[in-house]
This record gives structure tokens, sequence and C-alpha cells, in this order.
């Protein structure tokens, strides 16, 4: 059985048991892009907008009581995840979002129709437009429901990358007193303490931390009761004041109205903003991944130093390998969120005017890029790096083998001395404190308090007492 | 009820009704990146691999016939798309899809004892390793499998261009004689005609035809049996023959071995490549669209020159608004397009030595762009381009308003004296050719041979025989 | 005429006049890359840092006074810019800075050489690593004297946005009583004010300024005394103390120590995340541009609603077209500066261990991000905003043609009603006031009080009072 | 001293000796972006081009024979590097180059003036836009000379890369018989030979040179008289026809009159094309560079297979220490030729209707792109690829360490049997030959024909002939 609804491109047959409508099924039909479907977030924080809005609509008497109450319970049902699956759109698709907010205005008319105890469809009694959109226009609810559900989703992710900052924090105690080869360039350098490298991953974590923070705020503002252009036709303003009002309410969150509506409607550099900051978090998780399957790498022709939890057989055809998958499993979650930063850049730069109509892909790639980061964080924490050992002697016996402490010898012989020494040793493969001795450049008890390698790991002269004062 | 699996990690519990196995479960829990599962086709040619394989590897002897029939007639299945819903795993993952591979190899096995009448995780008489993936390596394999189901979605995108690529060509034709503003920079230039500006919509989507069709070849070689890293360990030279052979066969894909197993194991230009050419053209559909938009702005405050058919009401506040919602999406779709390619390009950038792990990011986004264009290209040609009408009084108006036609005069007048015209004619609002009468620069007879705006628009110099010959 | 150096490679002719060495003279030889050198506020940072440091090792007693008042005269003339001629290295090189840091440690000791009276090249007495290079490292160095030309030229970047945002601020009071028709996704909407517009544009702008000065703070913290891989080997803590408040006097910036040396080394994210808000000013501001310069489109064939500044001659073939070439360039260094930012986010996740070794690209192209930003603002401010002229009777003609302004009727007679209006006032192409009436919806009176295009440009029902009370 | 010159915004004072005019010195005031001047390859082109176009005017009689041999002189002396200097203009500005084709105007107008023994600035003789841009536009002019000094930069490109194709083969062949593990996922893998590596870069190389090849021959289409929209307004058939034959003449290159001007006008794809083609040579380059870079890592603490040509000292503090600066390098240059890549592909994008006016950034990052793999290419083959060479010995002790080889045993023993052997070998420390023999698993004389190192790198199955037949 089927209903017809028309609009005014004419009537459409709708199956009965849907509660969507005709605007939303054009938009289906028009938009079949990627199968991706709109995400749940969004649709229950417009449910969350649209039981706030009817109220303060009901309490200003704009809205009759009986018929505001049936909005308002399918309102609460939209939020509450009923009715996901009648939200029948494609991710990407045209229009500033009109086809979400129609697909839900029609959701909620007929749910309230429902309840109200008529027929779906009877858009008389409940109109999707002028009764659940009233005072509203995509143009204002869209971007405060994608500002909720960023919100909310964002504090996934802080509580995410929380735990990731605690699993680095503990490798960086654990692995204090490991002494190992730095390296830059990929070659050999001078001394350092394993710990003292997960502190450096810890500190790039604790940044983001900061500044998704700091962006979260400004995400607060919005735009509710700007309707379509910014101006706010069709909303008294204590209209505005009251479902702000309501809206802080049911969503706990500090929301607030912006102090330029027609900014707030057409600029969307903020959520550049925020997937800027995902972006250079992601190419900071990324060099964390590079680096631990590299010190990972062998497990007889690699460094070696650490060894990551296997979490899984690694090939297919040979016997016994496991592989780093983990961190390989980061650099590609981090190029997506690259990917998906240069998309969400490009949408908001092609805003025109009044209003930015590539919406709708901003925040498919949004809210991907921080779902994907959540889970990222989450998987790196528990599933890598909480498990990380370290094989103490393969990392000693680079430092015993390496000339790189040459360097501490350069107060006292200079450079162009301690470069002839470190030549040597690379020649003859021989240890640099045998040549300096061999070559009578200092004594060996001297030698002996400037190579001290865990010394090297923190600021500070070797030997600094034995230098000459110059002036 | 549930089975026990083993692999060298230990055991686990897998549901009885299940035809993945350990490693596929292991991997499911470690992957919950995206929540966007494998793409159909990639699991259709896996399946279309391993029965290829397996007849090569039961025509050479190294596999029983009874075992390698019911491995055969599980990939069958596979290819079908009856265990879809066994893929469990997401698109982002480490590994280089060893974890698809093992899924796949996992429900072939499970299948096949099934066939022969044993339990499931029965591994002692079909093994996923050792018969559904003898003589292979994920790395041989997946990269096959990569590209059979990139040369098919590519046909369906060719076939979709060539349907936009139509569409242009029937606009050109329709709209051959309607006069309109050329623009350059936005500012009226000189007359040029409708279809003119189809014509060169055309070229590019063509030119695209080119290029891709181009590119496809190069993806029919493959590096089935370079195994592990490309040398072809543990497979047999008549094997790697025969299994494409069989390939061929089954795919009707002009399958060839790559002439360096090497490099076809560890390089992944190929698909940066094909990325490459769609985000040329997807930044030519983009400015395509943008044009359209631009040219059926207004109604009333717009330029209005070409109407877009109405596909859905535009605004849930502004009555009888349409909006460009068809090209609103296309733009959309190529800015996906677009990060697409970044993240593709990055992740073939990590690859390391004999092998880039980065595979899976690679397929999931090549896959996800070659479908994104496939869609647009048809729902741009069928609900957008196919439908445009034009106004076409409209577009005579802004010529004749226009001052741009003075650019005929340069010849005759030279391009100072012309520039003196122009701004007379625009800063009075008169026609141009009132000035130059009244000005006494040339009479009417001769003017009117020079100012006509349909000459304009093919090449020639107008009035071209009253030029004085000047050597 | 020449002398003869040599470093740990061998020896190297060096032209006598030359005050670079033979490391520089190498490193130029190896990177002819892009031909463009390094950047002059770099070169004059290293300058500071080195008269800092040098002091600090002098008053510490590490470098005799004579030498060290001639190093830091020296690297006072390389502050002035005096041999700025002297780097002959290209912008993108090998090595996180090595090159460039030896080039200035070589200028500085041959100057210093000079100064007391040697040869140039007469290392022995004033050496280009143990003495002017004393208890530093490349890579605490360089990534300081980033910080150092970064904060500088962001500050001239945020006197040039200022600007910028003083003009808007005029516009946006100068058009505060110009009605316009409003437009989202390129069709008419609802009235509007021009004023309203530019007030849109000047809050990206300010929050642009409000978020560099924010990531600003994050650029004084330095890593002086981190010497090779962060540990500080061979830096007295006495001595990173001393220098850091040195560098503190003599810029007059508040730089601070980091309190990770490891992090501070080896991460840069920092430069990301600075490019990171360049991108997203970047892509507000090319929006700004596009819609100025569709505002400004015609001047007969298109919107014509405001008149940039003719700056030039537009057409070297059409006699008097002048076009948005001050927009256009805003357009295109946007674009520069996008893509700038993605090598920047490639080179900083490419950091390996220790050390980010492609620092050299991200300063080039950061430094180049932030001076084309700098140069854009202050002429896209005085060139183009600040003489931005109005066509009022155009603005308010488009009001008057539209049907937009039915959207205020939504609340008196509900949206499906609004809808055939609309529908039959674009169809007849008559005024929606007209249609009301024939069609008796409401009298003429009431009409007047809600169809009032200036009040529709603030938040507010037109005509509440006239609303029937529902509840 | 100085002339004054005037165009229709007003007059400006002109320095004497300049050969630059008004418009030039207008544009050079308006864009001040980046600092970086106008290519000398596209002043070179526009001077052939000039040289051409003219020659036809005067052989159809369009210009007198005096006044057209003294611009073809002037123009020959542009195109000769003469005037490089009188082109003031930066590489960032607004117009599609009008500014840059109206800089050439003057100079050739100017040094006309000149040659006929007149003053500069003397328009009424010789005028910059009615005589020598006679029958052009900026919109056909530039984009022709474009593509002349693209063709020509490419050549070289080619050129560099067959050098560095050339060194990569040598190499491959010098190091055939070198064994050494391969690495999958920076694990242990099988055994491959060091040739067969250079091989895999090798071919990247050639694809590259087949692609770029490939897509050179697009840009041999020209649109010379397509004049401002592409209609060829003003510009008589016959005339296009002979600049053309006169173009090939001078330049050597095989241009050809694309067959459709308003497209070969209006779209810029073909250069979008070039950089996605230079966009996946610089990631696959990276790649290479990333290995090379990883390979010669150590000396100590690193793999340390191959050693890199030591080409510069490699740190300010750390004696004796060589860092890969060349690979660095490529790194950094492929970076900023995927930053390129991003900045023409925005700049494509943002084309609109009859012109894309973005065309200057487009240039100045393709050319740039091709200059700096250009170097790259010949300074990678030089200074690095060629001067490697191995330690043999360290390749061969990796090989005998590792556990990899137990794969060969998959046919003989099974996937699950050779797992429980390859985690015994890691468990305890010992060859995987050991434990068989020990186990019994296997003969020795069996064990000896299967685990031959050098026979796994070509396809095959060791020990074949031992295995039971099957079926």
């Amino acid at each position: 059985m089927s209903r017809i609804e028309k609009d005014f491109l004419g009537e459409m047959e709708i199956e009965d048991e849907a509660y969507y409508g005709v605007q939303s099924k054009r938009a289906a039909q028009n938009f079949m892009v990627t199968g991706v479907s709109i995400s749940s977030e969004l649709i229950h924080a417009l449910g969350v907008v649209k039981k706030a809005v009817t109220t303060a609509n009901m309490n200003l008497g704009y809205l009759g009581k009986e018929k505001a109450k049936a909005i308002i319970q399918a309102a609460e049902e939209v939020r509450e995840g009923k009715f996901d699956d009648e939200v029948i759109l494609d991710s990407v698709q045209g229009g500033a979002g009109t086809s979400i907010n129609m697909n839900i205005n029609e959701i909620i008319a007929n749910r309230a129709l429902e309840i109200l105890g008529y027929e779906k469809g009877d858009y008389d009694r409940v109109h999707p437009n002028t009764d659940v959109n009233m005072a509203q226009s995509t143009n204002d609810v869209i971007p405060t429901a994608i500002r909720i559900a960023t919100l909310r989703k964002i504090d996934g992710l802080i509580e995410a990358t929380n735990l990731l900052d605690k699993r680095l924090i503990q490798k960086e105690e654990e692995f204090d007193d490991v002494l190992k080869m730095g390296r830059t360039q990929l070659q050999d350098a001078v001394p350092i303490r394993l710990g003292q490298e997960f502190g450096a991953y810890r500190k790039t974590v604790e940044r983001f931390i900061d500044r998704i923070k700091e962006v979260r705020n400004d995400l607060t503002e919005i735009n509710l009761g700007a309707t379509a252009v910014g101006t706010g036709l069709n909303a008294d303003p204590k209209y505005i004041e009251l479902a702000i009002k309501e809206l802080r309410k049911s969503t706990g969150l500090k929301l607030e109205s912006t102090d330029n509506l027609i900014d707030g409607t057409q600029n969307t550099d903020i959520f550049v903003e925020v997937s800027g900051r995902l972006k250079t978090f992601a190419s900071s998780l990324s060099k964390i991944a590079n680096d631990l399957r590299l010190l990972d790498s062998g497990p007889k022709a690699g460094l070696n130093e650490i060894n990551l939890p296997a979490v899984q057989p690694g090939s297919s055809i040979m016997p016994g390998k496991v592989n780093p998958v983990i961190p390989e499993m980061v650099n590609q979650a981090s190029f997506q969120v690259l990917g998906n930063d240069q998309t969400i850049t490009l949408a908001s730069e092609a805003g025109q005017l009044e209003l930015n109509v590539m919406v709708p892909v901003i925040v498919f790639n949004l809210l991907q890029s921080i779902n994907i980061l959540t889970n990222v964080n989450r998987i790196f924490a528990e599933k890598c790096i909480k498990d990380i050992t370290v094989n103490k002697e393969r990392c000693e016996e680079f430092v015993d083998r390496s000339v790189g402490v040459v360097t501490a010898l350069n107060p006292h012989i200079g450079y162009a001395k301690a470069c002839e020494v470190a030549k040597k040793s690379l020649r003859e493969d021989r240890p640099v404190k045998e040549i300096i001795l061999e070559e009578d450049i200092m004594d060996e008890e001297k030698l002996s308090q400037i190579l001290n390698p865990v010394e090297m790991t923190e600021p500070g002269i070797a030997g600094k007492q034995l230098l000459p004062k110059e002036a």
C-alpha cells in the first residue's frame, strides 16, 4: 500500500509504512553518489534541534500545544535513533543540507500525525515546513546540528586521545633508563634514552589535545535563528533566545548565539580549522607510527630495538611472520584524514555569497575524520603502545658500537681533531676510546669522565671541569 | 555453538555458522577504523583469482583433484557474491591486504570443507594457507585482484562518461544558434554561441575518456606468481602461465604477466596515475558544474541564461525556490575525488622496499573515486544536462546591451580609438553603434558590415574587405 | 686569487673574496633544485642567534673575549643583512639545515678572522664548528632561528590583516543601508544589506587574527641548547639560560626554553599548525574574492551590484575592458598557500626519530606563505576593498523584481500557499504583491506591513502582531 | 629623465631607459605577491610567438613591412633573453596573463620604435595593442607560449630522467649477484638480489618517461588565433594557418591548431594532467629516496647494506657524520612537486566560462615542478646513484641470520608446520636448518636442495622434484 504526496514539483507515490515523504524520496533518487548514508550523530543532533525549536515556538504561542507536543515527542524519537533508517539520503548531495533537513521534517511530521491519530501524509494538519520547520531554515538548523554532532564526537576523540597520552606516559616512565643510540637522518648520532623518545611522542599528543580543546570552544557559537541568509527573517528574537536555552538544557553543551548571524550562516572556516588541527595531529601520529615500525624492524635483518605486540599472523605465505599492522593502520588512517582535510578545505573555499552549499561533503568528511582518529587513538593505545617491550641489550650494543659519542670530545679536542678520530674509528672498525688512547690525545681517566653515554642524555658538557678557561 | 580455531598466536572461538576463521576474526577486532567494509568488487575479484590459481595448481598436480574442485566451487561462490557478508573487515587496515586475503582463504577453505562433507575448521583437510593460498602471497594475489576490480569499475565509468558526452553533444547541437555574451574574468567579453560552450565542456569529457582508456591498458599487467617479494619463490613458472591463462579466460580481460615481478609487487604508481587522471577530470567536471550554476543563476537577480531542470524543491523556508542541486552534488563529488587522490598519493609514497603496505587505503579510495564519478556522470547527464533549456531572449538582450562588440572595430580604428568609444558607451549607457555614428568615425553601412555579432563567433576579421592594405 | 680550504672530505678551492667556505660551496654544488635562495629573514635570524650564543659562551668563559667579540661583531653584520649574498644555497636542500648553519658559521668565522687581522680560511684561529658553532647543533640553532624569523613575519602579517579588517569595517558601515537581494546557491533568496555582507567577511578576517595570535605564542618556545638530538649534549645548562636571555633581549620576543628539548628538536607540528591556520584563512580569503568578482560582474551582462576600482586595463584585445585583477590575484595567492600547506604537511610527516630532516622545504614554504598573505592582505585592502563603490539602484531593482520576499508570508499563510504564490509570480512575471491582492489572500494594508524588505534584514517576524495566537 | 605614457586609466611617468610601458608598470605595482619573477622560458616563448604572428600579419598585408620587420627584430631579441629584466612582474598576478602579454607588447613596441629611429612611447607609430598584439588576445597568445615553454622544459626533463634511468640500469647490473634479505612491512621476508631492487626503481622511472612523452604530444595542440574567447574574432583563418606554420618552423616543435578553439581557450586540464604525471613520478621518486636512506642507515646502528657517496660533511656538531643529503633533497623536492600539483589543480578548477584567469599561478607552479624534477633527476643520478656501493658481507649476514627462508619449505611440509619451525628458530635464536634436522622433519640432503637462497630469487619451487604428486 502507498500514499500520494505532493510538493510544488508534482505528486509522488510513497510506501505507506515510510515516515519520510516526497521531498526525501526525490532527494534519495537524485543523489546516489557514494553509497554512504548520513552519519547517525547528525541525525540525532537534528532531533535535538527540532525538539528545542518546537518547544520555543510552542511557548511563544506560535504553535498549538497539542501539535507541538506531538512534534516534540517525534523529535525526541529521532534523537534516540529510532528513525535512522528513515533517513534515506547519500552523504554527498546537492543543497546545503536541505534534503537532510526535509527528510527529518517529514519524518517528524508523519510521526507526529501518527501520534495524533491521523494518517501519514496529512500535511494540512502537521506540515513539515510550516510546522516542523517553523521559524527555521536549513541554513541555520543544519549548521547548528553539525556543531552539536561535532562537539559530541570531539569529546569522544579527546577521551581516546587522553588514553593514548596515558599509554605513552607509561612507556616514557618504563623506558626511562633504556640507553640507546639517537639517530638523525637515519644515521647514528649520539645516545638518548628510549623513554625520552616516548616523551617526545607524548608531547605532540598533548599539544593536539590543547589545540582541539581550544577550537572546540569556537564550535559552541551557533547561528540558530539566522534562517535563510542570516538576517533572521521569520525568527522572533525571543524565539532565538528560548530555543538556544532549550538546546543548552537538552545537550548540556554551552551553546551560544553567534554575534554575527550572517557570518554564522555563510562561513564554514570553523570546520576547516577543526579539520586542519586533525590534519596536524594526523601527520604527527603518522610520524610516530613510522618510528615504531622502524625501531621494531627485523627481527634479524632490522633494528629490532623494540617489540610491538603481535596481534595477528602477518603473512599468508611466510610462516611465523608478524607484522606491525597496528602502526600501519595508523599511517593509513592518517593519510585518510589528510585527504579528507583537502576535501573539506576545497568545499569551504567554494562557498558563495550568503551560503556554503557544499556543507554536506564537509560534514561527511569532518565526522569521518574525527571518527577515524577516535578509533585509531584507542586502538593504537591499547593494541600497540601499551604492550611494547624493549630489547635492552640490543639497544646498548648499538651504543657501544657507535662512534657518535665522539661528539662529547668537541669541547676538549675541537671539532677538527674529533673528525679525524671518528674517521679512523669507522675506517678501522675500532672503538673511539681505543684510538684516543693510542694516539695519546687524552689519558684514560680523563676520557672515562667524558665518554659516559648516560650523562650524554641530559644537558651538560661532559668533563666540564677538565676544560681550560679561555678568557 | 562455536568451534575453536588456532593460529600461531593461539586459540580463538569462532561462531559455528561463520565461514571466516581465526585470522579474519583477529583482524576484524584489530581494525575498526572507518566502519566502511571492503568493496564487493574486490571480494568478487578475489574469488576469480582463487579459482584461477587453484585450477592451475590442480592441473599441474600440486593439488588433489577432489580438494581442488571443492576449492574452485567455493571460489566461484565468492565471485558470485554469496559470501560478501563473511568478509568482516574494515576498509582501512594494517598489512598490505593480508587480512583480506586470509579472510577469503578461510571462507573458501571452510566452504570447501563443507562441500567435501567435513566440519568447518578442519584445516588439516583443507588448509587456508597451504591449499587455498598455495603458491600465492598476499603480495601478488591482492594487487592482481585490485587490478581486476579496477578494470571492471573503469569499464562502468567509461560507459557513464560516454553517456555524459552524448548529452553534451546533444546540447552542443541544440544550442548551436543561440547567440550570447562570452565572459572572461566574469566581465562581458565578446559574443559566443551557447552550443560552443557546451562543445568546450564536451572536449574535456572526451579527453578524459582517452586518458582513462590509455591508463586502463597499463592495469592489465599483473604480478600473479610474484609471491612474497616479487621473486616468485614457491611459484612454478608453469603455474604462472597457466593461472594467468585461466584468469584471462574467466574475466575476458587481456591480462598479462608483468615483465618485472619485483616492480609489480612493490610499486603502486599505477594507482596514483589512475587517480591522477580522475583528479584531472574531477577538476574539469567541477568547472562545468560551476558554469552551469552561474548561467542558471536568478531567476530575477542573476544571469538566468539557462534553466536547469527542477529535480526537487530547493528550500525548507523559501517557497518556490528551486536550486541547482545536481551540479552542486557534482562539485562536492569532485572535491571528494580530489581529497581521495591526496590520500592515494601519500599512501603510495609511503611504500617501503619490497612492498607497499598501504594498499588497503589506496584501493579503498580508488574504488570509491571511480564509483563516485560513475554515479556522478550518469546523474549529471540524465538529471541535469539532458533537460537544460535556454532563455534565448535573455541571452540576446545581454549581447545587445554589451559594449564588447567594439572589439571587432580594432582592425579598423585601432585599439586606442576603440577604447575611447567603449568608455563613452559605458559612461553614457548608449550603444556603441550610436557613438561611432555620432562621432563620425565610420558610416552606417560600413559599421553594419563589421558589427555582426553572429559572425563574431567564428574566426575572421569582420569587414576584412574594408581594411586598407598596409604594405 | 683563491684560498684552499678543507673538510674531512678533502680540499677545495675557494675564491679569495668569499666569506663562505668549503662546506657552503659543496652544498651549493649539491643542491641546485629550485633556484630560489634562502629567505633573508632566516639569515638575519641566524645572525641574531649566533650573537646570543657567542655572548653566552664568552660570559661563561668557554670562548676567549677577543675571539668572541669578533664573532659577535660578525654575527651582528649577518643580522644586518651585510652577508645575504654570501648565503649561496638553494632553499630546497638535504640535511635539516646543516648547510645553512655551516654557511653562516663559515661567513662568521671568516669575517671574524678578518676583523682580528687574519687571513680568511685560517680556521685554526677561529673555527666555524669549534668556535662559531660552539655548544650548538644545526638541530637546535635552525629551529630556533626559524621560530624567530616566523614570529617576525607573523607580526607583519597581523599588521597587514588588521589593515584588511579596517577596510572591511569601513565598507560594512558605508554600505549598511544598501538593500539588496541575498543569494543562496546562486538563486535569489531574501533581502539582505550590503554592509551585512562585508560584516561577514570581516568576521572571518578577525577570526584569523585571533587564531594566528594564539598559535604565535606557541612559537616562542625554542629548543636552543638541545644540540644534536635534544639531549643537550655539550650544552651547559647555564649556557642555555644565558643564551636565551640574550636572545630575548636582542629580539624583544618573549622566547622561552621548551620544557621538552627532545620534542622541540624532532617535532615540527608547530609549523604544520601555523600553516594550517594560514590555509583556513586562505580558503576564506578566496571565498571573499570570489564573491566580490561575482557581485562586480558585468558591466552589462552580469550582476553589476558593486564596482571594484580599476587598477589597470584589463585586456590586450578588448578595448575598455576592466577586470577584477586584484581579487583574481587573491584567489591565486590563496591556491599557492593551500599548495604550500600540502608540502609542509608532507614534509612534517616525513620526520624520523630524533630529527625532521625536511625542515628546509618546510621553512621555504612557510615563510613564502606568510609573505604572500602579508602582501595580499595589504594589496587587497588598499587597492581593492578601500575603493569599492555600490550601484544602489541596481541592488534595489533586484529586490523589487524578486519573489524571495514571499518568504515573509510563511507565518501568515503557510509554506504551501506561499509556494503557489511564488510559482505564479515567476510564471506570469508579476510582483508577489499583485498576486496576493488579486487572489484576495490578504488585504493591502496587512500586506504592506509584512512585505517590508528593510525589516526583513534583521531578526523578527514581519507583521508579528497580525498572527493569530495558536495555543 | 622620464616619459609620460597613458592608457585609458590615465597618465603615468615611465623611466626613459625602460622598454616596458605604462601597463607593465601598473601591473608591477598591483602585484607584489611572491617576489618571484616570471620564468625566462615563458618570456622567450612569447618572443617566439610574437615573431611568428607578426610575420603572418606582414605576409597577409595587415601590417606594413617596415614596421613589421622592426617588431620581428624586437621579438627575436626578446626570445634571445635580451629583455628578461624588462619583464617586471610577479609570477602570481591577476588576469589570465594579460599583464605578461602587455609587458612583452610594450617592450617590443618600444624596441621597435627604437629600431625605427623613434622615441620610446610614441605608440601612434608602433602600438603595443594595435600592432604588436594584432589579431591576438592574451587568451590565445599566453596559452600558446606556455605550451611552447612547457614542451621545451619537458624535453630537458626527459633527458635528465633518461640519465637517471641509465644510472639505475648500471646499478641493476652491477648488483645483480648481491644476495640480500627482502623486507616487507620492514620485517624480514625472503631473499632477493640488490640488483632486482634497482630494477624495480628503474621501472617506475621508465614508466614516467612513457607517461610524460605521451602527454607531451597533447601539448602540441595550440589555440593561436582563438583570440578573446576562442571564437577567433579578429583573426583571419589564413593568419592562423600562417602563424602556426611560422611557429613550427622557428621552434622545431610539431605544433598544430587545436580542433576546438573555444575549448583550447578556456580549459586548462592539460596542465593538471601534466602536473598529475609529475606528481605520480615524484611520489615514486620519494619512495626510492626513502629506500636508499634506509638501506644506507648506520653506519653502526642501522642496516648499512649500501653506502651512498659522501658529498659533504653531515653535521655541524657530530664529527665525521655523513648524511644522505641527496636523497633527502629528493624527498623534499618531491613534496614540493606534490604541493605544486595541489595549487595547479585548484587553479584549474577555478576557471570560469570562457577563460581560466588563474593561468599565471598554474604556469608558475608547473614550470617550477618541471624544473625541480629536471634538476633532481640529474643530481640524484650523478651525485648519488652512480656511486652507490654495497656492503656485500653485511647483506649476506642478514640472509644467513634470518628465518624467512623457511617459506621455501611450505610446499614440502605445509604452512602450519613451517610456522612452528619459524617460531622455534626465532625463540631459540638458532638456524632454521638446525631445527628441521633436529626434529627429523627432513634429511639434510633434501633440505640443502630446498634451502638455496640464490634460487629463491627467481620464480620456481625449490626442490620441486621432491614433491609428491597429489592427484
